[in-house]
């Protein structure tokens, strides 16, 4: 199962709306198949494996991250091929809280005479999965947010100067964030001041995520790094003038109205409902610090990665969240600590709600 | 010598101004004698091992820390009891740079017919002696900035409120580190705002650190919880009237005069030479902001420690870090990451300039 939770893993930003899931036949201590989702969501990582094994399937165990699909989707159901294919055993880390699965691929295979095993390195599964089951669950995606701060936890100078707070090591780190979530959002001050590209650089030839915006007024250029990419670059917004809209979406942008607060501001809770029906399961927040706060204080943030660099900027320099609004100790978020991970000169510290 | 650091180490704190100093006395493998600098300084660690090793010691090796000093200060030279005692062979970690002893420890073992061993270890014993090194080669003790702040590098809420930020676990780590510093340091704005008693505790019974506070005008209570306290409270002030002055040295603190800036400010370079004129090898600054950001800024800073919470306060709450004056990235001092460490919920992540 480790084995296939890994296999699963190289997924992760590449098979949404669907879930990243690996997936191993095994006869007599032979792999005979393996696979993960395939990028996009498509073949199963089922059918692939079984068609690496062939007929060599017959009385075969096989290893699932993610309880078979039982549903005719897109493709037919990975619980028919498995029986079809005469695997003997199954062995599943999670069920699919998915409604169109949840049980029904086991029952189906037990239905079929299959021993299945459930909940083997279940938590490890979930982890994983947190992304889908956070859109199939909760119907937002799951968030990570991304801090990359001094010590005092400044993003820039007092000039606005933050290239480069944190070094190389560190930067190839978010890259690879980046290939692992299925959009990268920014508010529109960030857009607007640092114009990135928002792209995963110096990794070959990967999916690119989504480039999100989060822009009440659409008050952002439609000349910029993004919309000159090939990537697709969604805004999404509030109350935006008729002709901004048209500025934008000429330029290849999905313009995404959303609901919005009693102040006018986009409602983040909603906005993050909005992006799970269009199918995102994992969303990597690069700030700035008015979306971070925003994110945080709402309990909208499941993971938070800390890259600390070894300098100081002081009080003058840019905060890396913003106003939280809050006034009492007790009432600020709480994380726990699960990783921290020397990079070159800088430390990562990573934080789950 | 790792042993002989080991012991040097637990004088750490205690020997001031003396430098803590292990010895180890072996012959044929068997540990004959082991001391290290009393608490105050004296006895050294060279004559309390000698006399645990008694006639044994003639042909032993013995190995130190730091070395022997030649001069007579209130304690005769103990390169000259080594001498005495018949030690065959001297293995020392560092050369002590106190003109006093300078090589001359060295040369008068040698002078004996006394094979002498340098540089054993040496890089782990200037880490070890940082303060002593400091107090003679720079004319100031090292400084450990501590601070203990959110994920956001805050250290209060807007409305004042600091207590508990980090845990249990970190808060003993902090009592240990005072333990092991000579002195403890605060901004009169944190002695007013915080009332804190600065003291080691639940430690059982081990000396108190000097507790120093500086404030320009001396506009702190005189009865507060360092001046009940029993141990010694020096204030370094600037220009303060002279009824305010005499009220704190009623409560028995040490008044210390110190140099001002343009600005009337005290000038840190010249208090922190004051305090090495004093004795002091480590002081432990524990805040509050401004004073840290004036010592990073300065370059005052030897090392940083910084215990980070989970837990986010926002751009209300109060910096670790206050005004630097920084407006260029490059001009930010840079540290180096030394240590990390998992304290119950919060990460202790040392930083060396």
């Amino acid at each position: 199962m480790a084995h296939a939770l890994t296999l699963a893993a190289r997924g992760l930003g590449r098979v949404w709306p669907n879930p990243a899931v690996g997936c191993l036949i095994v006869k007599d201590g032979v792999v005979l198949g393996r696979a993960r989702t395939a990028d996009g969501g498509r073949p199963h990582a089922e059918t692939q494996a079984l068609t690496q094994a062939g007929d060599a399937a017959q009385g075969a165990t096989a290893y699932v991250t993610l309880e078979p699909c039982a549903h005719h989707g897109k493709t037919p159901p990975c619980a028919d091929a498995l029986v079809s294919a005469g695997i003997a055993r199954v062995v599943v880390a999670l069920v699919d809280p998915d409604p169109r699965v949840a049980g029904s691929g086991i029952a189906r295979l037990r239905a079929a005479g299959i021993d299945v095993i459930e909940g083997v390195m279940e938590a490890e599964a979930r982890t994983l999965q947190a992304g889908f089951l956070s859109r199939v669950m909760r119907s937002r995606p799951m968030v990570t947010l991304k801090l990359a701060m001094t010590l005092d936890g400044r993003i820039a100078t007092a000039s606005g100067e933050s290239r480069w707070i944190t070094g190389p090591d560190a930067r190839a780190h978010v890259h690879a964030q980046r290939a692992r979530h299925d959009a990268v959002m920014v508010g529109a001050g960030t857009a607007r001041a640092d114009d990135p590209q928002l792209t995963v650089r110096d990794m070959g030839d990967v999916p690119q995520p989504v480039r999100i915006v989060l822009s009440r007024r659409l008050n952002v250029p439609a000349d910029s790094a993004m919309t000159r990419g090939d990537a697709p670059v969604w805004m999404i917004y509030g109350d935006a003038p008729d002709d901004r809209i048209a500025a934008l979406t000429a330029r290849g942008v999905t313009a995404i109205r959303c609901a919005t607060g009693p102040g006018g501001q986009i409602d983040l809770s909603v906005a993050l409902e909005e992006l799970g029906t269009w199918g995102l399961t994992r969303v990597y927040c690069e700030g700035g610090g008015t979306l971070a706060a925003a994110l945080l204080a709402q309990g909208l943030v499941d993971r938070l990665d800390c890259y600390t660099a070894g300098a100081a900027i002081g009080a003058e320099g840019t905060p890396a969240l913003g106003a939280m609004g809050l006034s009492l100790l007790a009432d600020a978020p709480r994380l726990r600590l699960t990783e921290t991970r020397v990079l070159g000169p800088d430390l990562l510290h990573r934080w789950a709600v």
